[in-house]
């Protein structure tokens, strides 16, 4: 009895002890974690590429082999891992000399930087996305794609988050949190698919985009929503109430003040004559944001998303974005493979009789996630030849947003185990099952010619921003490289 | 007795228990932080800019107002602070609610992120200066570029190493690294006000820019042996020879290594058509080689320098340049940012008695800094007309070079604070001396000019590569931009 008392007290002292081991060993685990994530998200994103789905499906896929489900170089402490089934902590052993008293320590820290790493992807990723949003172009969209966003965004999240708390017995906030990451629509996949069939500028076309991009910004709000009351752990319609009207209160302030602010952030960057003279203030204004909207008990991304609308409205929108890219690129795949690794797909496997309830949930949920885009597609309204079943299939896949939900979800602590990986595998199958859907029910126009400049190339725009190397064919882009 | 038995040991468990507490409060303590980095960059940059000095002091000095010495914001546990003292955790308790129990987690989970962070800038610092050094210029700089660097190096290092150890009685190691910050030479600054004297292209200047160079990889080299006899903390001259020839063998491998390997890196580049399909593979590159470095115990900004100087060679180097620019402009602040923020200037306080031997050291190196470069001008040969003293004096300021020594030093813990602060503040002074002393001894051209094209515009490309927006200015940049 007494031995046991005095190892429960000396594990924490020896902890402490070592705590600030050697911050070189920490340096060269996290440099090793980014070189395995880097290698993850380029295999993975190419080879996804390459069969015509989009690079952050392969990067996710990429996470997941090199995390705890597969390989187990990637591992973090949430998932009750300790340091000793980390494989690059061995690796470190071997090569580096890194003592075994000294792992669980650098384990720690180095998977805090990258968690830390992971949140700055995904809030440099928001503000990107932000920043090339044009909200003019948003309001040109219509009616008829706001409607459809509405309903496409009302339907599957009424439906995942009923049968889950009906069928499966989930509690309110997880169950709601689900139901969110339905909600989300994938506008990369789908308009590279309308634009190999040529029926990008078809009326379908149109009306996809249109609530795609609405569609981001409702899931931004809802997901801002939806994790605050994650934090809270439990739901109360006040607060729901509230927590709408403030993300919302807190979007529409933002741009409003916004294009006050607008003239003197240019006014700034242009009197600023050293090195990310542009790229600096703007960080230190979306980080500002994205800390704001952190503690009004909002999510930071919402913060980073309302930046980037704002500086959209810029002239210093082009050069911004152009500058963005590179650090994009860096951080947001460290982002997407994050949430692959952390993603446990064992609780998914059918041979293990305990797993059924995860796998019929995950079955449960890729049936609303189809259902519910389809049914959205019948919304459509007073357009006679219109084919509504395009519509509806053309908005199944979840792409990086519903990743966001997932990503986000695991980090509050909110999901299980087994409803996080449920909600991966809804996102990997709708993502992987739009672009043969769509083709069948939307087949390929006679007139299918390449992209002929238009209205709709600023859509394409927002639509490719984050999908592959796409923004260049725009008519948009064009003009600056002919600069 | 009992009473405090039990303090002892409720503490660790309590930290532990918080261990993983609110991931959402360390995101936001970072966001912080960044905003404190960059605006602390960006003032002090510019106003550094303003008044003829490279942007780079003025960070540093941001760095130190916001730092220990000054603000409190950033401050780091290495110097004995704790949570209580830093700025940033109080406005977390006010703001966001932070609770006074799970602020020591947060700010020691802070600290090591941002400490991380700052290595991962100077690591891209060095990947991006290796990056812009032309190996073939550098072996057409000439002879007497050689000599005067070799010189350069070597007399302020033995001068500042022996009279540390014998005047003021410092052991080795520590006096090692601070001889080893007096050989750096920093190019951003002389260069700039060569060329507005009109002096760019004089054989001065040739040979001023040419030793600069050469005396950035020695200075690179001499680092990773000094890092590593810190790790060891002891000198034994064996070792030293090991770590000269491993440090030169590394470079020199991977050169050429490079060579043979810069042909796949292309040809890997040009198959990937997803985002990043440049950026993430020369990464991955760069912070292998980082981790080869560290671990046969030499530096990380070794390897990333390496990586640097391969791929320079490959016809990949300019579309690489222009993407590292804006990460490096995101993470490079940072590393100087907080290099300035952990130096205590008050140790230097000339009112505390106690502090007298600090200053009288600081007064020491400043001494050796400028006269042992003012020696290396006389060892010029074969010139009859040349003006020596105007060689000399335009290699005093040690600039960004002198400051990653200052940094990596006080990271190693090697450094007392006392030699810490001295050795930063003579990299403050020499740069600070340098422009008026250089335009006392140099006057200014008669047939100053703007800047004609001709050899020397790569050197003036490598020398500005560091400093403010200058590179446009070089035909290289140009023909690329009028691409």
């Amino acid at each position: 009895m007494q031995f046991f008392s005095a190892i429960n007290f000396t594990v924490p002292l020896l902890a402490s002890a070592t705590e600030s081991a050697d911050s070189s060993m920490v340096v060269a685990s996290v440099l090793l974690s980014l070189v395995v994530i880097y290698l993850a998200s380029k295999v993975g994103g190419e080879l996804s590429n390459k069969i015509g789905l989009p690079p952050v499906l392969g990067e996710l896929v990429g996470g997941v082999i090199v995390g705890t489900s597969v390989l187990h170089l990637l591992v973090f402490p949430e998932g009750g891992t300790d340091s000793s089934s980390s494989l690059i902590m061995t690796f470190l052993q071997i090569t580096a000399g890194l003592t075994p008293e000294a792992t669980p320590q650098v384990f720690a820290a180095q998977s805090e930087v990258v968690s830390v790493l992971a949140e700055l992807g995904v809030i440099i990723l928001l503000f990107e996305i932000g920043l090339e949003s044009n909200l003019k172009d948003l309001m040109a969209v219509g009616i008829q794609a706001v409607v459809v966003a509405i309903v496409g965004v009302a339907v599957p999240f009424a439906a995942g988050t009923f049968g889950l708390m009906t069928l499966f017995g989930i509690s309110a906030v997880p169950a709601i949190f689900a139901g969110a990451a339905l909600t989300a629509t994938s506008i990369g996949i789908t308009s590279k698919v309308l634009s190999e069939l040529g029926r990008l500028n078809s009326k379908e076309g149109q009306i996809i985009l249109g609530a795609a991009v609405i569609d981001d910004i409702l899931g931004i709000i809802v997901l801002a929503v939806v994790a605050s009351l994650a934090k809270d752990g439990a739901v109360d319609v006040g607060n729901v109430i509230y927590l709408i009207i403030s993300a919302t209160a807190f979007l529409v302030g933002a741009i409003v003040l916004g294009n006050v602010f607008n003239k003197s952030f240019v006014a700034i960057a242009n009197k600023l004559k050293t090195r990310g003279g542009l790229v600096i203030p703007a960080f230190i204004f979306a980080f500002v944001m994205a800390y704001l909207a952190a503690i009004i008990h909002l999510e930071a991304i919402l913060g980073a998303f309302a930046a980037g609308l704002v500086l959209e409205e810029t002239d210093k929108r082009k050069e911004l974005q152009k500058q963005v890219i590179p650090i994009a690129d860096m951080l947001v795949p460290v982002f997407f493979v994050a949430v692959g690794a952390k993603t446990d797909l064992g609780v998914l496997n059918p041979a293990i009789p305990s797993n059924r309830e995860g796998l019929i949930m995950a079955i449960f949920l890729i049936t609303v996630a189809i259902l519910g885009k389809v049914i959205t597609g019948l919304a459509v309204f007073g357009q006679p030849n219109i084919n509504r079943l395009a519509i509806g299939v053309g908005m199944i896949p979840r792409g990086e947003v519903g990743l966001v939900f997932a990503g986000v979800g695991a980090a509050s602590g909110a999901l299980s185990k087994p409803l996080g990986a449920a909600i991966i595998m809804m996102v990997i199958l709708t993502t992987f099952l739009a672009p043969p859907l769509l083709r069948f029910v939307f087949p390929e126009s006679k007139t299918a010619t390449t992209l002929d400049e238009g209205s709709s190339d600023t859509l394409l725009a927002i639509a490719t921003a984050n999908d592959g190397k796409h923004l260049e064919v725009t008519s948009d882009s064009q003009e600056s490289l002919n600069k």
